[in-house]
């Protein structure tokens, strides 16, 4: 199939576009900006939200849901959160169509609302205002909430999954009685997406925080998950905000203190999105098509039969159902592709193409020595196996899928994280190599601003977690002016 | 509590604002017409959610996402639905906001778009385009595709869950290659409706048809299924469509067929939506608050301990962690609630007025005799039972108020069902009696709007199900002419 679309080396892009599109996952809609996730793209967003969901609620988050519709009034209310938000948005100006002189349907201009209405690009307003009849006491603290949405932000240039219009997402918006438990829920939740990342994903991911650049509008401080690509590109996979209490004054929030003091609520807020689609696209897929990890893959196991005559099928037939319950009941996703309007080579380009972490094939041959060919998708491995206690095999082999993809993502990350100390290496490696570049930074919004004009290269982090030599301080290497530590520069999508 | 509010019997709306409200389902938006849904109030839609959900995928159908969005011009597409649906909705005609001369945030008319977008209040138009590109041969027929979105149609009289501007729903949209199959599909997803209605909500209902005056906008027959609220009045709660060639032929979706022929392709849709949790609180709550069935209620089982000393409550604590342990360990939902802020009789209260279906009080009495206090919500029968085996006996007292609650309310339902034979007899039980009325009606849509003109009834259905008597034919209550089955009438919601 390689030579049917672009490979990575060939046009990255491309590639992705193709892929996306031809393993079903989403294409483009009739309006412009907005994507149509299809069935087997959103079987593997289920996934994700499920973990997820599961994640959230083991660490005590209820769901809710507020209005999609946000007062434009309420933007207003936040001066920085307007400034990032507002500005590129849908706004609902008439509640009402009717028939134009023509025939054709016009909007009723007897129909326009008193105040617009935004399509919510995020609900920090609306929520707030709404939590504001919900806390009155130190006892409504904390307030753990998350909320599965859509939401819209207008863009120009939209890529599938990664910048679109409207997305699929989830937002938290808790609220805490002080600083320090609102900044512990930030960091409780950007663990929560990393561990998510690394152990659903397979995807590894380098915590840090954004510089003020980069903050989120109305953040005091923006925490994130920072992934790489195998174009050594940065995608930010998740994002947790640290807001102290600039929306419980923009929307007047006090609770009373078990001391009987009326104060401002604390907050935090997090999310994930449908980009994680595209981010699992891009770290894992190969020329062939997508690699999935097993534990997102809407069915980990393809079963296909090979046979000449309805009477080898049949016998087959009965052979993989055992097979099939067996593995079933280890909670093992399975499909079982008899169909007869497609042949076995076809079957196993598609399920390559779809990325089906393991492919069994089943033939008469097999049937007589008892065996059956499993194929991993990851490595491309074969082997032929016994039929005797097949799930367990399997199930092992899942397994080892996932950790694989792991450590090779992680092996790739390692070979393209690069440490520069002159501004001229700095140039070089960010043009000819990509990947993570660690390099020292004065701290300052105008050399990361000269660094981004001169480099399309940004700060993705300031890392949490560093080794030894990456903490020490040292100097910029722009303005050789003193740096606390090594920041990340990337490429970004 | 039943003085803090209306009874049911004193005045019924009010007694249903106040219970959602308080009772933390939901309540009204800053935004008019929307609702925010309550963590309380999710957490029973998630779990309505993740039944149906199941259902639909046991029947084969796959979930996608559609865009929010939809060109005016869709709605022309097909004439009835646009007289239906494309008038009273959210018109989004701008991408942008800016700073106004006096530093409020306006519109900006520069970012007009040239085509208007309706924000979706059902999406058989957009999705139907998205087929086109779907759809080429019988290979790629039938197409089960279900949706969980939001959807908007602009309501200036509001009630929560009941009818309000944005709701939460689930969209079956699928594309068959004969009418048959169709009309099989429209039908077994109305079952799938009743089935979770009786099972999962305890609510009884009628399947039927819609007479065309009824008809959902752009259907060729709506099913639907009826239930009966405890004032008498009808609910529709769920409906499945069958759309005839309509929508393919507005979107020009053709197939070839296995003898190389090419038709259009046919298609049913379906929906529920968080209209049903006013259906659940309508259906069985009472005037000491809500009532849950067991299978929907977000924890089926309260644990309050009475102690007045430190020392019992953590003995206390120690037995009922064994209890709670051995509850979940059989799937049940558990709340221990044992905060010292509040008393045991707030506790008792509170939880009663949540609806929560057992509740288990234990003190240092029952410590020593080993035994609890069991109360069930729905008949507020008390016993006291043996700690021993206490989960095998909690399981089985949740089967027996899930079917009880069911009971009660189809002996509800059958007590206040009337066959009137005579139009005086009709408005004397519509106006004296309320519940749901069997006549005969002459079949046409002029009769029809004679009799909800000067009664407010409504034709809710023409059931598929009636015993031997209604089904007979008979003549009119209206004009004496000719009828071939009883249709229900009722008022309705």
């Amino acid at each position: 199939m390689s030579k049917e679309f672009a490979t990575r080396a060939e046009n990255y892009s491309e590639w992705y576009n193709h892929l996306v599109q031809k393993a079903d996952l989403a294409e483009h809609s009739a309006v412009k900006g907005c994507m149509v996730i299809k069935p087997y793209g959103y079987s593997i967003w289920e996934k994700m939200q499920q973990a997820l969901d599961q994640m959230f609620k083991d660490t005590g988050h209820s769901n809710a849901y507020f209005p999609l519709f946000i007062p434009k009034s309420f933007f207003s209310k936040e001066a920085s959160h307007v400034e990032g938000f507002a500005k590129e948005c849908a706004v609902v100006t008439h509640y009402r169509l009717k028939n134009g002189p023509d025939g054709t349907i016009i909007v009723d201009e007897d129909a326009k609302l008193a105040e617009e209405l935004i399509v919510r690009p995020t609900s920090e307003t609306i929520i707030w205002n709404t939590y504001k009849g919900w806390i009155q006491s130190y006892r409504d603290l904390p307030l753990l909430i998350n909320q599965w949405a859509n939401v819209v932000r207008w863009e120009m240039r939209t890529r599938l999954f990664l910048r679109t219009a409207e997305f699929l997402w989830q937002e938290g918006h808790t609220a805490h009685a002080t600083s320090q438990e609102a900044v512990e829920e930030t960091e409780r939740m950007l663990d929560v997406y990393a561990d998510f990342a690394e152990n659903w994903m397979a995807l590894p991911v380098i915590k840090g925080r954004k510089t003020a650049n980069e903050r989120f509008a109305g953040a005091l401080d923006t925490y994130c998950i920072e992934a790489m690509m195998q174009d050594g590109k940065a995608l930010q996979a998740g994002t947790s905000h640290f807001l102290g209490q600039n929306f419980a004054k923009a929307f007047d929030v006090k609770f009373t203190t078990k001391e009987g003091k009326q104060e401002f609520v604390w907050a935090s807020s997090w999310g994930v999105s449908t980009r994680l689609m595209g981010a699992l696209v891009m770290a894992h897929s190969d020329d062939q098509g997508l690699v999935l990890p097993p534990k997102l893959a809407p069915f980990q196991v393809v079963i296909v039969p090979i046979y000449k005559t309805p009477e080898e099928l049949e016998k087959i037939n009965v052979r993989v159902e055992e097979m099939r319950k067996a593995l079933v009941k280890k909670g093992i996703r399975v499909k079982y592709d008899n169909r007869d309007t497609q042949r076995p080579g076809w079957k196993f380009a598609e399920y390559e193409f779809k990325g089906v972490p393991i492919r069994i094939a089943i033939g008469p041959k097999d049937m007589e020595s008892g065996t059956v060919e499993v194929s991993r998708r990851d490595t491309k491995e074969k082997e032929v196996l016994q039929q005797v206690d097949i799930e367990t095999k399997i199930e092992h082999l899942l397994t080892q899928i996932q950790d694989n993809m792991y450590k090779k993502a992680l092996t790739f990350r390692e070979a393209n994280m690069h440490r520069v100390d002159t501004y001229d290496d700095f140039k070089k490696v960010i043009n000819e190599q990509s990947g993570f570049v660690y390099a020292h930074w004065d701290g300052t919004p105008e050399t990361e601003e000269k660094i981004k004009n001169e480099t399309k290269a940004t700060i993705r982090c300031i890392p949490l977690k560093q080794n030894e030599m990456d903490k020490k301080p040292g100097v910029c290497m722009v303005t050789g002016k003193p740096s606390e530590q090594r920041v990340i520069f990337a490429l970004a999508y």
